[in-house]
């Protein structure tokens, strides 16, 4: 048989499979409508083990392991497209109703709330999203969480992940134990600049300080200075606050922004290794604020660690056509190293498609929380 | 139509759909037959875009999306099959052979290489896994591996994951970095003590010092000292160094080895909040070093960011029956926030489905690495 003969061969089996596939949709929904008219509850498990292990049994060993995962992908498919005619409601889907209904009034002049000093680089980010707005600096990320919980401030900006040196952990830990809404989100390039008091000239620094990441992303620049002591603060925008307020030859590694707000001269710019350097930063909020232009979902979930379980939560996603951005896994701070997937997917809660996802994670994980839905990340001060 | 004729419906749809689900296996493998008779490649990019828009072009619109996710499973799992039948050879599998065939000598009394200072959890580590060998110490985790890339030592340890406070990310930047294999893999329960020099009482202390994570850790005991000033140190071992050799009334929180290894008294014992608290060494080494009750293989690989990518990736996985016991996703650097995975899995590299697994991973990826297969950790100092 030629090569042509034996696709031919497929297309023929393929027509044949996908007309077989129609035919079960059609009966496993005249199923659930059975199940629904005679209030039964609709997923049953054993059902699904109990068909695996026949399709197993009736295998011959060579294509056994490809057939259960093809049935297995069938019934999530079946599942999906059922769950998807149900629209069966849960806690998390009541709220996101509830505040479609009712939605809480975006304010005016929002207040903002930063860690660290004037001029840091959340300040910027604060400044990208809420241009000439007030905003609070606490001096710990837990303080921006809890000012935004009791309603203190209307919006909290903080880093989350950075291009080079990752996701920031800690936000990760808080996030678990805080209750708020992601509702914007910003992308801001890190560009270092090496700054001093007015007069003060390259030659005759003596010390620089700088947050540690900040002094190891301008390591080249360093290294062409031999002369000069590296020193270790909390932040960019607090080395250039005590740099302002030496009377010693001083540096400060920082943003233009942080330079300007504590009266520095600039010495030299853009003196990063890699220029590509970003960091993204959320803005989370008491309330939810739904918007059109949101096209980001982001969620928090657990799923046990065991075979093909993260698998078949993606068929989930692929069969809505639903595209996961990116995804996280924190471990669940116990011994076995469980683990919790932070996940973005492309979307907006007014879609019918994207509630129906959300229902069937809600409803089937142990663990599951809706983080927000909000405007994909733009790239600030380019 | 009552529940159990619609069940025997799917039933014997699922019998027809799993005899053509055969069918196709065996035509396909005739294609590669052919192919390979033919000096043809096996693999035709295009061909697979063809059948999935013949599929959706006949498809009913309601199942568009369920058929489109079949498809490119049936596809997938077509060409897992396909490819542990022909055990077509790549580098890495080449490599893996080659170490096979002329394996490198287990030293009988290997070199450590540790980050820290005696007592560090590190050397709880190497102690663990190389009892009574020699530890070598350097004051970063570059130096380590830099010490076993250039041969210096046989074996570094390198904390990757502590169950609290998740990825260690500076160690996976250096994974990045720099060439090793993982060859053993241990957990080490991180268990606090106070510690103070001989005769020194809880009541006396003015200051306690340690690593800035251990205070954290420790935060519940802490807050019952009110008049006990905290110090953050670089590492706990090394905080029971300075304890030791101060004259002042100080104390230091670290493992029970670390104060033992410095001469203090335990004065408190398990003060960490968390008892579930664990941290994962890895051991690297310059040479692989294959071992029958290796259960663990290690990859690292990119793949692009576009819909279904990781779930057909998974496809491998799940059709192989190889179970993914953790994936760990960290910034490519680069300004569209593109990934790298890490992925460990179960299985030996003797066996010969975990070599076509790895075998099409470096075939079809632009960027992967073998990291290395050990034995699972098991806890130690319980």
């Amino acid at each position: 048989m030629d090569l042509q003969q034996l696709r031919d061969q497929i297309d023929e089996i393929d027509r044949q499979i996908q007309t077989l596939f129609e035919q079960r949709m059609e009966t496993t929904t005249k199923v659930a409508e059975y199940k629904k008219e005679n209030g039964m509850p609709i997923f049953q498990t054993g059902r699904e083990d109990q068909l695996l292990e026949k399709i197993e049994q009736r295998s011959a060993p060579l294509y056994r392991n490809g057939a259960r995962v093809l049935f297995t992908n069938l019934m999530d498919i079946s599942k999906c497209l059922q769950q998807n005619k149900i629209h069966e409601s849960t806690p998390t889907l009541e709220m996101l109703r509830e505040s479609f209904a009712h939605p809480a009034p975006l304010p005016e002049h929002p207040i903002i709330a930063c860690q660290g000093v004037t001029g840091a680089y959340s300040h910027l980010a604060a400044q990208a999203l809420f241009p000439g707005e007030e905003v609070l600096f606490y001096d710990t990320w837990e303080k921006v969480f809890e000012a935004v919980e009791k309603g203190v401030v209307d919006f909290g900006i903080l880093p989350i992940e950075n291009s080079t040196a990752g996701s920031v952990r800690e936000i990760y830990e808080l996030m678990r134990r805080h209750n708020f809404y992601i509702s914007r989100e910003v992308k801001v390039r890190v560009d270092h600049c090496l700054a001093a008091r007015p007069g003060i000239s390259l030659s005759q620094l003596t010390d620089i300080y700088s947050h540690e990441q900040a002094l190891a992303q301008c390591s080249e620049f360093l290294q062409a200075l031999p002369q000069v002591r590296t020193e270790k603060v909390l932040n960019t925008a607090g080395a250039a606050e005590l740099v302002a307020n030496s009377d010693k030859p001083f540096g400060a590694i920082c943003s233009e922004l942080g330079a300007k707000e504590h009266g520095l001269s600039i010495l030299r710019s853009h003196i990063q290794n890699n220029v590509e350097n970003y960091t993204r930063f959320i803005c989370i909020s008491k309330n939810l604020y739904p918007t059109k232009e949101a096209d980001t979902v982001s969620v928090a979930l657990s799923i046990p660690n065991s075979e093909g379980k993260l698998y078949r939560l993606l068929t989930k996603f692929y069969v809505n056509h639903i595209n996961m951005t990116k995804i996280e896994s924190r471990p669940a701070g116990n011994k076995n190293f469980d683990t919790i997937f932070y996940i973005n997917f492309t979307g907006n809660i007014a879609d019918q498609t994207v509630l129906d996802l959300l229902g069937s994670l809600s409803r089937e994980l142990d663990y599951f929380k809706f983080l927000g839905n909000y405007p994909e990340d733009h790239l600030t001060n380019e």
